[in-house]
């Protein structure tokens, strides 16, 4: 374990990424191209619960159950669950601890929070701290939008630039231990600082989120001293198109293509559905994709190196009331498989 | 650092609180027993905002700035912020950080923040992964009776369990270095579960929390094989007169006693005030109380170790409002002073 630069951590003793889980529910998400992928999918979003909030949170309950069982282990082998949601007071991820009863760390990151749970979870078990420790994120359409739009009986138009939240969850069982065999280490992790370049609209977060992510990726690069072609695949959570584009032209600026080796969850997740506007988004997106397709992927011999930056933009309807615009956070994630 | 039973982590190396601060705003702060120990404290709870969230991003602010100039610091030579506050998507500390812009780990733990982000940020430091680490939580009266009951506006009474959230903020710095020779240290840290024994009101929260706290005392005292008298002081966040009541019942049920060493930040504060109900609450509360009364106490040769336990009610208007009770962690540290 070693500081690395001015933002960065790199971790010298083994965090391995020992099990995995990805679920979503919707007929979008159930028609994904990446559906193969996901460890548990239903075209019923509700899960058959009788409020979306309860139906996001089984979803959460059954990734972070989903990946423990991965590994092979049982909730008493688990000493820490790590997480957070959109909702607020994390309720999704606060009901899960009490219902899985283990300690307990709740954050805030809105949709940064898988990679902002899994850089704390590789603290604790990359500094001695514990043994296995459980990250996971959700998100759902219908419970952030009636949290931070307009509820869905209002039937709101949506704008081009606009993302669909995923209704989705995902988890990572983070051990000292290669439990399957997988290979799959946690090498590092560039922690985000809040960046805000003054934009306020609810309907274009992709585009308060690119410096934040743009900003990120610099400082991993700086930091680690390396190229994006260090990566066989650069992730990130949910710029959507348009905010992948600001993204792109932001780091040409600087010289930095990341496009021949660039994946952003948000984009690829609907790909070639109708009416998706600019993407997908929420904290279930990335966190799905990555314990469903990504982290599949890698196992499958497909990609050795993976930077995986979840970007979140932490909206209050409150103070953008005030005429605030809206503060962004990425956090980036070095993954890579031993071959 | 290591594993310390199934709850608890035990520092080996050293996490200083290198620097502290502790702000209030409001007439009953400004007329606290303990007002003498704040390093900044106004009668005007506005700062001179043009709103009460600003006014409470302010006290932030100034504690979080304040506890790395205390440590004879700049902003530069401090790697992370951890903190959180009750505002849905912590917007006190998400817009300190942006101003701040050092990498930022956001937290949600309701009034446990202060706790939880000791506990993160003492493993960053004593896993040698970063040198000064600013840790800060804060509240306020005004924002959060807006937030999670009525607006002042309505002038609702209130009942004889209720709390007053506290507007006031604190920090601390921690280091791997002793920068102001103080000799306090965070040893250990026991991280909570969430606990939820089925209380439902608002208005009790002291009811709410007592629960996670005894749960939590007793995994530190099991997990460091230890007896209350270990400690000095056996520090609570914001239990206030009736929740502080239930917690030595349940106490007192397991065989251990608490009380000649029990000190709850939300019965002190407004001690000997009018109209303060069941005492104080919020993030805030113990945050500043900690910032200011306790660490120079122990400053001052007061107290040498002492048990700093942090509770929070993750209440959420949503979740109550389709039933559900309200879910509570708390966050125990272990603080000593070597002498």
């Amino acid at each position: 374990m070693s500081k690395k630069g001015r933002h960065s951590i790199e971790f010298e003793s083994d965090v391995f990424i020992a099990g995995h889980f990805g679920a979503v529910a919707g007929k979008r998400e159930y028609a994904s191209e990446y559906a193969q992928f996901f460890d548990l999918k239903t075209e019923d979003d509700t899960l058959g619960e009788k409020t979306y909030e309860q139906s996001e949170r089984m979803l959460y309950k059954i990734s972070a159950l989903g990946a423990i069982n991965n590994a092979g282990l049982k909730r008493e082998d688990v000493q820490l669950l790590v997480g957070g949601d959109l909702l607020n007071q994390i309720i999704s991820s606060g009901f899960t601890a009490r219902e899985i009863g283990v300690p307990f760390f709740g954050l805030y990151g809105a949709c940064s929070a898988m990679a902002e749970s899994m850089i704390i979870g590789s603290l604790v078990v990359g500094g001695g701290f514990m043994d296995n420790v459980v990250c996971a994120s959700s998100s759902h359409f219908a419970t952030a939008e009636r949290q931070f739009r307009q509820p869905l009986e209002m039937g709101t138009p949506k704008t081009p630039t606009s993302q669909i939240t995923v209704s989705g969850s995902g988890a990572v069982l983070l051990s000292n231990k290669d439990r399957n065999k997988d290979r799959i280490k946690i090498k590092g992790g560039t922690i985000g600082c809040v960046i805000d370049l003054g934009i306020k609209d609810a309907n274009n977060m992709g585009a308060a989120m690119a410096p934040a992510c743009c900003n990120t990726m610099l400082n991993h690069f700086d930091d680690f001293k390396r190229e994006p072609s260090y990566y066989d695949l650069i992730i990130t959570g949910d710029l959507g198109e348009h905010g992948t584009k600001i993204l792109f032209d932001m780091l040409n600026k600087k010289g930095i293509d990341i496009q021949s080796r660039h994946f952003d969850c948000g984009k690829k997740i609907f790909e070639g559905q109708k009416d998706i506007m600019s993407g997908a988004s929420g904290c279930g997106c990335c966190a799905s994709m990555l314990g469903g397709y990504i982290l599949k992927s890698m196992i499958a011999g497909s990609y050795k190196k993976i930077l995986f930056v979840a970007t979140g933009a932490m909206l209050s309807k409150t103070s953008s009331l005030q005429g605030e615009s809206i503060p962004c956070i990425a956090h980036a994630v070095d993954i890579e498989r031993e071959v």
